[in-house]
This record gives structure tokens, C-alpha cells and sequence, in this order.
């Protein structure tokens, strides 16, 4: 085994983007109603505008701004009804000076009208004319052409993470089916002697396996599509055959547990001999998450991960390397942090990072972080934890009531 | 039609919760790995400790710590090595003074020793014993028996969502069934005679439907489980057809469009027709979102929403009425928020409150929130926001400079 020096996360990362940048994207087309939390994979353009007619905000009516100047709560101005536009229907006859339609809300604005007075400042006069007691301002009340999306304008960005609002973007749009990237798929693995499934009663010194349902309930969270999760014993070969079987497949194959230097730990080893040209990452200056170990191969195009087999470790690493990776090849935006102060003085080894869990606590000026302590194998730390910040490599720690970002996880 | 006083959204939100409280609910049994995103609907205790065995968390000798004082980078103390333990299997024998056993990361701890010696600190002496160079504190190294989860602790919360790492909590503590609240039925109405289907070219006056997208978008990103959307004309009778139909399966109906007080708008008549024993909203203090309906039937126990039609105002009362509701009725906790400096003062009419769509800017001291104005019926008003801040009803707007809470869309 090659024993090299550990990188930073930075180091990784530019490693692992360098390695990946060309891995090819698929694109595939999706309905609108399947489209929901998938990532755009074009720029997309407005061939019309939206809306394409000018429409009314308010039931009332179509008017000549001009017309209502000077008219108040106790000084109407009088103005001829020419037309009642339905709902749906276009908008026939031009507004004239001293004329105006009725127009519901959401109605075509007539020709000649450039305002709408609400249906409340109005009454009715005479059987063909109305008293208007507001004086409005053109555009009031008024969507014009385009104010919404612009003819030709790129209204959603390739890249987009589409959430209910982009969904109903693309629906005004008329955009019903949509392209997407198609979703990484992944192979889990992990490998220990000790493992049993979550439905079994361990033996002693027997523990349930946890990684793969982890990894499997992130994949999902994050659209990746699930090939194959297996738990294997402690053998090289049964790691070589499913890691082969794996990069047939898939855009990214993680193996967890057997990362580190044990006796028995043949990841760092089967995973150099599948990548080409090799593994180039043995070891992240990060706590939790030190025994990671990172690959490629050009030929098959798969990213290959070995992941630590403490759960927190490894969900923490999956989540900085594999879902950061996810988001850089698809142009992803960073998501939102949250700000919070920091509860305690925290201590992290300086040249290498450190990952803090956090609880967040409401307080009147904002968000507690109350770091949570615990050993990287212990689940429940992960679980009462909101989120994480943080530490960077050459930072020696946090001052109590210093503001972190906090990633929610 | 009734034309009461509109409420505030507090008011409205204790009529809809009085109304709903006793709304049975119902709880469902789903396999571990379809958990994901589901709100649990008990408490979970553990019939068992979390580890159920105490465990190493590094390769090392387990020791008695009190044979490795005085022990030194330069100074050993010698151990037998009475044990070659293997990951998985019960440790056999017990350790006594002057003796040691190796054991791997997760590795049984046998009985009689307290601490682990990491393998790098130690070196063979002779066939059967070490130099440790190293002076260890009792329970260095260890996980201890419910060090995770302990033995009848309430480990998961009702109410919770599960996200990954609650995943690997119920796999560790073997729940491979869990049980979680059965999703609401949702029926999704949209009415309006202007509306096409998203894949039609709309005629001069017409607009392709918005809502039924979103809001179905939104149902899923909630867990809700959609009955029926569909697109209909402003007619009473399809209307109470449509109402009557969703009521007899589903938990939640929401009408948009026909809520405000035009010539056409029939949701609340209809609406307070089938609720019993009425509709008990008819408008909230909100901008956007005044035209909203709410009631409850106690027969079908059926939730009856009129939200507005225009698309940003229904997803926000969606958001804040129907998501907040099954919040309160499945326990679940408020979502995180983040803060932000608001850019610019914003005006907000008093006696009503205002939710007012942000973006946010990274900014050095944290994000700066860019307050984004636009008609209500403008999707990409939605799209471009990252989440919105209340201003409550009582506040006369907001400072530049100040720090809001921004909840995430």
C-alpha cells in the first residue's frame, strides 16, 4: 500500500473535479409532473412572452389613466361601459377617451385602456355609464406583455434545483416536458465481518449494519439512483467482484469501512487497481472522515469512494465529496446555510479540517450552534444534529459566540 | 354570501388548528428503506443498548489502563498478548494485570480491560508480548455498552422527520419497520375559465393553468399523497360536483382561483356548503393571500381551502396554512430558518401582514436579503426567491439593515 500524505478537502476536491470534469452528462426529458427536485440540464428560453396579453390584477375597469385624473372619493368622473370582457375571452372593442370595460381579474385589458380602477371605486351611473371615484396612474393594475417572462429572455438557469415555483415557471411557460440530468447512479458497499442486517439480532461482538441504509437514504435525498447495496465480508476478492460488477454500471461506486490501515483493509488496494490511472487520494486531513480515499477511471467513467465505516464519518464524507462533486458537474448553485453563534469554545487540530455537528437552539437574537461531541461511530450524534459547520485546515478553533454558517443537513 | 371581518394569520391558523384537532390520524407500518422523508408517529424506545457490547474505535491492544502509567515515547511498558480478537466474533478471554489483547476498529472489548493502546504506539517485543509506549486513560478508545442509544431511552421522537441519519439511528437500533403517519389525501382544484393545460397554445385571453402544477409540486414536497388535480370552468355546479367527489377520500381540498368577491367566484358559497359547520375564514390580514377560504368538516373530517388563483399568493397560503397545519397535527418541529440583513426598507400596510419573497446575497457579515416586488401573479417572483420573511401584522414595515428570519421556499 501506498502510504502518501493526506490531502486538504481543497486538495480533494480540486482532485476529484479535475479527475471527473469530463465525465460525460447525461441528459434525459422528463414531464412537468415528474419534474420536481430534478436539476435542469439547459439554459432555458422563452420563445413568447408570459403574459402574452396584458391582463387585469383587480375586478374592475379598463379606463384611460388620463380619464380619472382629478377624480376622488367625493368627485367622480363619468365614463361609458363600451364592453364586459369575460374571463378567457379576448378583449373586442378599443377603449375610447371616456370609455371603459369591465374586466375581471385576470381578464384581457382592451385596446386603448392602460390602467384598471378597482370594481370598488366604481358605481354604476346610468345603464351605460359608470361614476369612477379614484384617479389612477397608467400600469395600475395592469400585468403588462412580458412582465412576467420576456419573449426570448432566459428565464431558468441550467443548473436550477426545480422546487414547486420552478415547476409552475416552466408550467406558464408551457414547457411540459423538461431536460434534466439523469441521475448518478450509484452502487453502496460496505464491507465488514461484524455486519449484520438491520432485521437480524447481532451475535456478540456482532453490530447491525448501518452504512448502506445511510448511503441509500442519501442517494435518494439527493436524486441519485440506487443500482445495488450490499453488505460483504471482509475478503478482497468478494470486494474486487462487486466493485467490478459495480463500475459497469454506475456513475459512482462508494465502498464504507475498510478505508483505514487495519489488517484487513483491502479498499485503498482494489480501488487503486480498478481506477485508471489510479487512486489519487489516500487520506483527508478532515475530522471526522481521515481514512477516504479517492479514485477514478477514464475508461468506464466511474468515481470510486472508500468511505470510513464509522456511519457519521461516512455519511459526512459522502455528503462534502460525492453530493459536492453531484453539484459542481451540474452546475448546481451552494445551497443556503444558516448563521448561528457558536455556544462554547470549540478546539480543532490545526492542518486538518474539522466537521462540527451542531444543535441550533432559537434564542431572541438568532440561533445557538450547541456543538455536539461524540465519536464518529455513534449515530445518535448525527441524528440530534441540525446541521454542521466547518472548521477550515489552518483555523485553530472557535470562540465562544462566534458566528458559523451552519449547512442544514 | 357572508362578508365577515378578515382574520390575521394567527387568527386563522387557531380557527383551522381548533377545527382540525381532533381529525383521527392515521399511522401506517413502511419498511426501513422507504422511510425517508416520513414523520414518525411514536415515540421509539430501545429494547436494547446501542452498542450492546463495548467496541473499539481504533485497531489497538486492550489494556488495563492502570498498566500503562508511566509509559512513554521513550519509556515502554510491556504487556502479554493474550488474544488476536477478530472483528465480529466475541472477545474470549479476560485480560489481567500485565496483559493485553489485540483488537480491530469495532472490535469486542474483552472483559477485564478498560482502555485500547492505538497499534501505532505499540511494537512487538518477543512471540508473545508488546512494548507500549503509550500511558492511556480508562475508556480511551472505547465505545461503551448505550453509548449510542441506552437501554429504554426514548432514542426518536414523534413528530420527527426522518431524514439519512435518522435512517442509520433505526437500522442501528434494528427498526426495520417504522411507523409513521399516513400521508394526507389531497385533492387539487383549480378553477378558472381563462386556464388551458400547460401543453396547449393559449388563445388571446387565455393562460396555461399554474396552480395545479404547484400545488401538486408542493403536496409531494410535503409528503402528501395527490387524489385528483384538475382544471375547471367557473361553474358552480362542476365546483360542488369536484368538492363533493374529493371529499369522500381525501384529507385536504384545495379550490384556487373563485375566492375573492368577482361576479363568477362561487368557491366560498360552495365551500361553506359542504363544511359542517361552515366555513369559519373568509380572508386573511395577508399580502399576498387575502382571498384565501378556510373550513373544516367534522363528518368527513375534511380540510376545505379556497386559495387564491393567483399562483405566488396560493403557494404562499398553502405553505402557510395547509403545510403548516399538518406540521402542528403530526408534531413535527418548526423548519430551520436562516437570518439575514434586509436590504432596503420596506413599507408593509399595518393591520395586515405582509410575506415578503427574498433573495439572498452572500455578503461578507452573512447573507443579505434583496426584497423582491412584484404582482402576485407572477411566477418568476417565486422562482426568484430563495424564501420569504413574515412582517407581522402589528409591524409597520422594515428597516434597512435589519435582521430578519428567512424560512427557506
Amino acid at each position: 500500500m501506498k502510504l502518501l500524505k493526506v490531502d486538504t478537502v481543497n486538495e480533494a476536491r480540486e482532485k476529484l473535479l479535475a479527475a471527473a470534469r469530463k465525465k460525460k452528462k447525461q441528459i434525459e426529458f422528463v414531464n412537468l409532473n415528474e419534474a420536481l427536485g430534478r436539476i435542469l440540464a439547459s439554459d432555458l428560453v422563452s420563445p413568447e412572452p408570459i403574459p402574452s396579453f396584458r391582463r387585469s390584477t383587480v375586478d374592475g375597469y379598463a379606463v384611460k389613466a388620463v380619464n380619472t385624473q382629478g377624480a376622488g372619493e367625493s368627485i367622480p368622473v363619468f365614463l361609458d361601459v363600451i364592453e364586459r370582457i369575460e374571463i378567457g375571452t379576448p378583449a373586442i372593442r378599443m377603449v375610447q377617451p371616456g370609455q371603459c370595460s369591465y374586466v375581471p381579474t385576470g381578464g384581457m385589458i382592451p385596446e386603448g385602456a392602460d390602467a384598471v380602477v378597482m370594481v370598488e371605486y366604481c358605481e354604476a351611473f346610468d345603464e351605460k355609464s359608470i361614476a369612477v371615484y379614484d384617479a389612477v396612474s397608467p400600469g395600475r393594475n395592469v400585468v403588462s406583455i412580458g412582465e412576467d417572462i420576456q419573449e426570448e429572455a432566459l428565464f431558468l438557469k441550467k443548473g436550477t434545483r426545480l422546487r414547486p415555483q420552478e415547476i409552475g415557471v416552466l408550467a406558464s411557460a408551457g414547457v411540459h416536458t423538461v431536460p434534466v440530468y439523469k441521475p448518478w447512479k450509484i452502487s453502496i458497499i460496505s464491507t465488514g465481518d461484524e455486519l449484520v442486517p438491520a432485521d437480524q439480532k447481532p451475535m456478540p461482538g456482532q453490530i447491525r449494519d448501518i452504512n448502506t441504509y445511510v448511503l441509500e437514504a442519501m442517494s435518494i435525498k439527493y436524486g441519485f439512483e440506487v443500482v445495488s447495496k450490499q453488505v460483504l465480508r471482509d475478503e478482497r476478492s468478494l470486494l474486487e467482484e462487486a466493485v467490478a460488477e459495480a463500475m459497469k454500471s454506475c456513475d459512482l461506486v462508494v465502498a464504507s469501512g475498510g478505508s483505514s490501515q487495519g489488517e484487513k483493509d483491502h479498499t485503498a488496494d482494489v480501488l487503486d487497481q480498478f481506477a485508471q490511472p489510479g487512486v489519487f487520494t489516500h487520506g483527508i486531513a478532515l475530522k471526522p472522515g481521515k481514512p477516504t480515499i479517492l479514485g477514478y477511471d477514464v475508461i468506464s467513467e466511474t468515481i470510486l469512494m472508500g468511505l470510513p465505516g464509522h456511519p457519521a464519518a461516512a455519511m459526512i464524507v459522502f455528503e462534502l465529496m460525492a453530493v459536492w462533486l453531484h453539484r459542481q458537474l451540474t452546475h448546481q448553485p451552494e445551497p443556503k446555510y444558516t448563521t448561528a453563534a457558536i455556544q462554547t469554545n470549540v478546539a480543532s487540530a490545526p492542518g486538518r479540517a474539522t466537521c462540527l455537528l451542531v444543535e441550533l437552539e432559537d434564542s431572541e437574537g438568532g440561533y445557538i450552534a450547541k456543538p455536539i461531541f461524540g465519536k464518529s461511530g455513534l449515530m445518535t450524534t448525527l441524528s440530534r444534529a441540525h446541521g454542521y459547520t466547518m472548521i477550515d485546515t489552518n483555523k485553530e478553533g472557535l470562540k465562544e459566540g462566534e458566528i458559523v454558517q451552519v449547512a442544514l443537513l
